[in-house]
């Protein structure tokens, strides 16, 4: 599986693995994928420091990347506790209701909240980006718009490339004109913010608008077949998310969790505002009920949101409360049946890409080598 | 683009194309794809019987189908004047005062509804197939359910090959039970009523969970790369609507329908519950908007949205009332960029399936013929 950029990167399969677990990012890139670390929930520079380290002595000298997320616009000063004091105290008060019918425990005195989204804070991500631009990463990816500028400058100087997501024609084009190396088409399919149009549609059209620019796929991927397929479309590789999030390496917190990603069928998810603010494709739970009920006080804007559910989230997932617990995880988990490690995933995409290729020369009526 | 059932079929690509145009059918089915003709807007029988005695006298010979709304469950002696009495009179003065609004032009005196759905009630659904099975369809869709025993095993007599549409897994398996031949997994994606699970994942769910039925992809299909994507996934074919509707054989009756399709982009469709009552994608208009506005009354249920709102959609396409008019149609309206014949269409799509399988053989690091 082997692609103009696949090439450029020097990996042996054209397909990136984001992830929030450093174990998984190695193990993707040791089985010859290109493993991407997500550094949006790191708010200490030096635990991020620690894991890219930790990266380099254990991806066996293959390349990997660093996802962060960084607006392209500033907002000039705003401070966390800025931000807190907007938060209206009816939607206090709906977090505590809602805790309170499921029978959440408080956290301890003075334990803090685990759970929480800073990243996206142009000051903590730009001391992510000290760290990450002085160690070896190949590819630097920003989740929300284009990152400004000076950081696409400074990784170029790096030779570093930039990846940006789009979730239309219309992003893509704009992440060009920032001067982005490569652009991930996220589908409607997807894990995590989403916009509406599918990985089937959005892929093409965004081949199209930014030719000859190098497009990954992502939404709905978790087989050879559907990278295959996504290929078909024109992507010069695919992005997966979800489908690591049950690896044996990922080492997630909750076994709750484990087990309902385990059972959950395709229409077990929901693009929801009640994590972030912004729709994100997560499971649906009596937690996203809530927030999508009409008849509640429905999400706050990103970044409100964010805020206001962290430490009820730490909670949720500290005491495993099953109704409640979600994760980020697109369409895809309906295919996400079992625990098995890294390379048994990368093994089953490359097998399922040779299947779904002698399929294809078998329509097509071309004699099979 | 061969797979067993397009051979059993007898046609030269795995390509069904649904339309309500028996032009369109016809020259599907002439251009080598098999042309599938939409029953649910004929009310008059002996209308069915002459579109469908055109469509034989213009496919050179070659096979075409019919599909069909026909509910599995029987709704014993409920008349059109039945369910007209269960509308609620505020919905009634919503519609008028969106009419209104717009200053949509009034019908005049006598003159009759033209947009009606009524194919969906058993009766009108029964005499259309009394029409369909006297003639020489080779494939009986249903797109709403699996059709009643009686009705596959009247085909199976025939030697009619049955499909049905499925928006999930769960419904395909119903329809193998149901003793279908053919299942037609349609996406999120796609034009008409759809469910929430994309093609990308719900093609391959559905093969496997119905395995070895053949499947049909739709949703999001409109380029022979597209085309070829869905044969990755598993697909014995591909089901395509949408593309069809800015054909030059269409003949869609208002150019400004026209001209809105050709500009609209990927992201201008809604899925709304404003044409029939249940989720079906469809342009995005003031008229969806004010059917989706929280503030508003809401669509009412299947049946119901639809009788409520027959005169009112007859009157905006009369008249061509730009801001309402709209059309069921699938997210591959933003590649519907030009008019083109039938015949223009599937060499494109053709041309495209052979530079996909190009492109997949290239990854692949396969030898080319």
């Amino acid at each position: 599986m082997q692609t103009e950029l696949s090439k450029r990167l020097g990996v042996e399969h054209a397909l990136f693995g984001f992830t929030p677990f450093p174990a998984v990012a190695a193990a993707i890139s040791r089985a010859g994928g290109f493993g991407v670390l997500g550094a949006v929930r790191y708010t200490a520079p030096d635990e991020l420091q620690r894991d890219l380290d930790w990266i380099e002595a254990h991806a066996d000298g293959r390349p990997y990347g660093l996802d962060v997320v960084m607006p392209a616009k500033k907002v000039g000063g705003v401070t966390e506790a800025d931000v807190e004091a907007m938060i209206p105290e009816g939607h206090r008060q709906f977090v505590k209701n809602t805790l309170a019918e499921h029978g959440v425990p408080e956290l301890a005195e003075g334990e803090a909240s685990g759970w929480r989204i800073t990243g996206w804070m142009e000051q903590v991500a730009r001391t992510q980006l000290d760290v990450a631009f002085d160690r070896p990463i190949k590819l630097l990816a920003n989740a929300l718009g284009s990152p400004p500028a000076d950081v696409v400058a400074r990784a170029h100087d790096k030779g570093i490339l930039v990846a940006a997501l789009a979730g239309s024609a219309r992003h893509a084009i704009k992440h060009r004109e920032a001067g982005i190396d490569v652009v991930v088409a996220q589908g409607y399919e997807a894990g995590g913010h989403t916009g509406e149009i599918a990985t089937m549609v959005l892929t093409p059209e965004v081949v199209d608008a930014v030719h000859p620019l190098p497009v990954l796929a992502a939404g709905g991927i978790g087989s050879g077949e559907q990278a295959a397929a996504a290929l078909a479309l024109g992507a010069q590789g695919v992005w997966l998310g979800s489908i690591w999030l049950t690896t044996t390496e990922a080492g997630l917190p909750s076994p709750v969790l484990v087990r309902k990603l385990l059972a959950a069928g395709s229409g077990d998810t929901v693009r929801s505002r009640a994590l972030t603010g912004k729709p994100a494709r997560q499971l649906r739970t009596a937690w996203t009920d809530a927030w999508d009920d009409p008849q509640g006080p429905g999400a706050l804007p990103m970044p409100l949101q964010g805020l206001l559910v962290a430490e009820a989230v730490t909670r949720i997932q500290k005491y495993g409360v099953e109704p409640l617990l979600g994760t980020p995880v697109g369409q895809i988990v309906g295919r996400m049946n079992s625990e098995r490690s890294v390379q048994a995933v990368v093994d089953d995409l490359t097998r399922g890409f040779e299947r779904a290729v002698d399929r294809i020369n078998r329509i097509a009526g071309r004699s099979q080598q």
